[in-house]
């Protein structure tokens, strides 16, 4: 009943994460209503197709590869931080607090998603601490059991090379309640209290 | 930081329903990693706005206007069936139950989104029920405190020109359990009910 081409364009952006195909639905009609919006839509996806690259260094999206933050020469070339994805990459960007360079590991390793070590980029963060001269590794992966098997693992592979390895600090959120947080935070805040 | 081309497409993104700037960037880094889905969704945006207009009769969307049920031999021509929006012609096509025709509001009437009357497809109505050979105009709007003002509106303007104006039953939906059901639905399935 619904036009083809609707159904089609339902089905494809039902695929995207956040959208199911109710969602997908509401937004086909919304942009159906909206032409403006749609042929901008249209155009900005086809800038990026043009014009976005994976870079071939540390695995960000970006104009140009290797990337604006690899080939930066004001930036810390003595520490590399591994992030899972871009994006964990984009938000410590704007934290503003990291100077040095990344490695986007493009996930972790994962039993229930059947992610294991060779889906993901290791190698080319080896070859680069390898020729490099990063000094420390800095294992910005999630606080999860995946997230954590993961730096275990890259750890044991990166010490060897005479690098320092080290993760985030585990604790409290800013802007958290003490009697909120669960036991294993409260724990992990516990063991790395710090002199006031 | 995130480069522009990016920026634009997430902030086009997350002005669909259902999508808010966290969801967006999600789906144009999934997008980035699936170049094939990018061009199909791309391709797919591009059949629509060639191909799918709005039926200048009854407001519905297909490949052509009038559309494939204004036009159609085989249906009911007595019926009207009014309908909020799109979405709600295709919940009811689906059903399989009306074989009469269609009419998208646009809308209803909202004092908190600020929608009157004149801003819904009242007058376009009015004239299809004048020239038409409609019999019973079909309010099948939402169950909420806005879509039956907006059928006693319509009643009270469609009454006078001859034709009967019935709304959708209101009562308890298929599957549901007595105990869970609001007072307000119980209270028009009471009032409502048939002899067994």
């Amino acid at each position: 009943m619904i036009p083809q081409p609707l159904q089609d364009l339902i089905k494809r952006l039902s695929r995207l994460p956040g959208l199911g195909p109710r969602s997908a639905q509401r937004a086909v009609l919304h942009l159906i209503s909206n032409p403006m919006e749609m042929a901008d839509l249209d155009k900005s996806i086809q800038t990026v197709m043009g014009a976005v690259v994976t870079c071939s260094t540390c695995g960000n999206v970006g104009l140009e590869t290797p990337c604006h933050i690899c080939t930066a020469s004001n930036r810390d070339g003595t520490t590399l931080c591994v992030v899972e994805g871009v994006d964990d990459l984009w938000a410590l960007e704007k934290s503003g607090e990291f100077k040095g360079h990344y490695h986007v590991l493009g996930g972790v390793i994962s039993a229930i998603d059947g992610v294991g070590p060779e889906d993901l980029n290791i190698p080319g963060l080896i070859r680069r601490v390898e020729d490099g001269e990063f000094k420390e590794i800095i294992l910005a992966l999630g606080a999860s059991v995946d997230g954590q098997t993961t730096c275990h693992l890259i750890a044991r592979k990166l010490k060897p090379l005479g690098v320092s390895v080290t993760s985030l600090a585990k604790g409290m959120p800013v802007g958290s309640d003490v009697d909120y947080l669960d036991g294993g935070t409260l724990a992990l805040a516990l063991q790395g209290r710090r002199e006031f």
